[in-house]
């Protein structure tokens, strides 16, 4: 195809009116097609059946270690629960406090107790100055969002095809004490599906901080979620890695079942070292008595062990791969060598990340509503929602049905050429 | 029975000696019996089998309003759980937001929320020099502890057999703006038992607090927690009563199905003003993505409705009622007329709360440990687990097996007396 550059300014115009034509019969067809959030499909959530069978009314409610998961207590989780998501994480359960259904929230409040409580011991955030976090870019807005609500200063940090800028990222934790934390999507990373690479994670536990209670926020969001059996992306572990510079406390890692069992009713689970592990139960154990035991029994009764929860992984590829395949042919064999857009191609996660021509995302959004689909705000990705390219759009294939799917990504690529050739025609 | 302060020193000598020789008996058999928390009991929680039954396989996932409850998404619940814990707190569903299962984590998050982000809008309570929160005594020890935690000060006011004394609780509220809260648990009180009056209630609705962020935290966590059928305490509803006074954005209402369904898996709500929910969203929608409403799913299914739950709850008073007989009959039969001790006889609740003789309340709970029989710790039923007289200790009957309470409270009784002689005798 031809790129859009070299085009005359007539071929241009000609183009537009073509492109223009077929927009506005989209646009009458009134659709509603979304591709804003990573939600799995109700396919996906079909699958899991049988996982209420695993608590009948006449089973037995006692874990392992004979606990009786229907009253209160066992505030870091039942011990079964905490080696699933410890193998999950590749963390010893030992190190694992298993939390309600989100891991969102467990981030929240991880940056919360730090602002008003320190962290082990330091002073509360919220009486400094000013603190900082590193914000690797295009990243996950609800991460941002968290720093922003609590008024810390984010700053953008380029996110390479290996991983974040790691001189940069050096830089500022290793001399600048106001750096607090870092947020971290390491494997598929949200939005762009790269994972870091052997050399970044091991950069990231060599980091010598200058601030005593810096912490790399690790929110392996989307560790077994492979949409391939032969082409999966490895992730060094970073704890393990931590420890080899004696800096095992300096990682805090974040997952969940959300996509795994349900995003509803999942379970969550942080994972760090014992004196993280110890500070955090000692202030946990004012919040709550614990998280609910009897959702952490029927996921070990569902899934048996990490090796059961992998297999099912598989049956999630299967539904997901057909969507991200779609949407990357349809790139391919419509965007290709028009040199308007660029896009990754990743292996697994939730998303595919499409970088616009400066200036066109804003605009490529407000044509896709206005067609009657919906995507991720334009920004989104980026701290204060400020895109400074206005160029990064978040591409989530996994909710609609296929076919829904596929008149959506024909909306999309047609808003990018008719958005990128006003851009060339200086409109 | 004689009154022990009456007795000769010959008198006192020769009891203690029959008291010990007893007591050492009891000693020699290494018992291990409970009565510290307010945990319902296994024959309680074997009530709810039916409960995993509402979730089938082939059943509909989806809310009355079609929401799937798989999925992320509905921050404030699902209507009908919002409707169902409405009616339990007696408030509109539209004033109500549906959590976790821990109402004390609402409480938690609600306070360090006004800590760090203030209250609609006022100045975060970490940016004050001072804050005080109001502690009717004796009370619940997880109040306390949270206040504690953040490093609020906390002031004693007596609770009287109707409530918190309100002379000191208008004086306090209506011209200290350093004063931001009051801890109560307004029916069947933790652990007293008793319930508060319409005239508490009335002058609570009618305060003028200096501070605009005041807050009353209302936990009802006993509203249909009933010990009999002709026997009930009746509390005037609060928030209707605020806003006859236009106070209504004054109080917080918490509550939960913690020992109505599970302690471990209930789910938990809030209910206030629609500003005061609003501000709360909107703070909330950055910390998760919404609670687990397949749970909440699960307890509309089961319960049906507010009928079905306060029909449900007379299982639990079967259950609960010849426990609380037990305990009182025997601190009747046994220590009535010694003056040494008097205790509260409540219509519901979980608890009934001790009061022995000035200086011995420590000494009595440690001679249980000894025995064998483990109690809520004396103090902790004031804020810094401090009593000043070093007089109340909390009774939990509920969890034991009524065999093993009955052992139990046996001792219980005994450590008292031994306990009150060595002090007449001045040992």
């Amino acid at each position: 195809m031809n790129n859009y550059a070299s085009m005359s300014k007539e071929e241009l115009k000609t183009l537009k009116d073509s492109l223009q034509k077929e927009y506005d019969s989209f646009k009458a067809k009134n659709l509603k097609l979304n591709m804003a959030r990573g939600l799995p499909s109700n396919e996906q959530l079909d699958m899991e059946a049988d996982f209420f069978n695993t608590l009948y009314p006449d089973s037995e409610f006692k874990s392992e270690l004979g606990i009786d998961c229907r009253n209160y207590g066992q505030l870091d989780g039942i011990s079964e629960a905490r080696q699933l998501m410890g193998d999950m994480m590749e963390i010893p359960a030992e190190n694992v406090i298993v939390f309600g259904n989100s891991s969102l929230n467990i981030m929240y409040d991880t940056v919360c107790r730090s602002m008003i409580l320190g962290v082990c011991g330091s002073t509360p955030w919220c009486k400094l100055d000013k603190i900082k976090f590193l914000c690797p870019v295009p990243g996950y807005d609800r991460h941002f969002a968290i720093t922003e609500q609590f008024g810390i200063e984010m700053i953008n940090i380029p996110l390479n095809e290996d991983g974040p800028d790691m001189d940069m990222v050096e830089e500022y934790v290793n001399n600048d004490p106001t750096v607090k934390g870092i947020w971290c999507v390491p494997k598929y990373s949200n939005p762009s599906g790269i994972s870091y690479s052997d050399e970044v994670v091991t950069r990231f536990a060599k980091l010598k901080p200058a601030a005593e209670d810096f912490r790399i926020f690790w929110d392996n969001a989307y560790t077994i979620h492979h949409l391939y059996d032969d082409k999966q992306d490895e992730l060094l572990e970073i704890f393990a890695e931590c420890q080899k510079y004696g800096n095992e406390d300096m990682v805090y890692k974040f997952c969940s079942t959300s996509k795994v069992s349900f995003p509803g009713s999942g379970i969550a689970a942080f994972g760090a070292s014992k004196k993280n592990i110890d500070f955090v139960k000692s202030i946990i154990t004012i919040q709550t008595i614990g998280h609910d035991k009897l959702n952490q029994l029927r996921h070990v009764r569902y899934f048996k062990d990490i090796n059961g929860m992998k297999e099912h992984m598989k049956k999630h590829a299967n539904i997901l791969r057909p969507k991200f395949e779609l949407v990357l042919n349809k790139l391919d064999s419509e965007l290709s060598g028009l040199e308007i857009g660029t896009w990754t191609r990743p292996y697994g996660g939730y998303f595919i990340s499409f970088n616009a021509m400066e200036g066109c995302a804003k605009k490529i959004v407000a044509y896709c509503k206005d067609a009657g689909v919906t995507l991720t705000g334009a920004g989104a990705t980026y701290p204060y929602k400020n895109d400074p390219m206005d160029s990064n759009i978040r591409i989530a294939p996994t909710f609609p049905p296929i076919d829904e799917l596929a008149q959506a990504i024909d909306i999309f690529v047609l808003a990018v050429k008719l958005v990128s050739v006003n851009k060339l025609l200086g409109e």
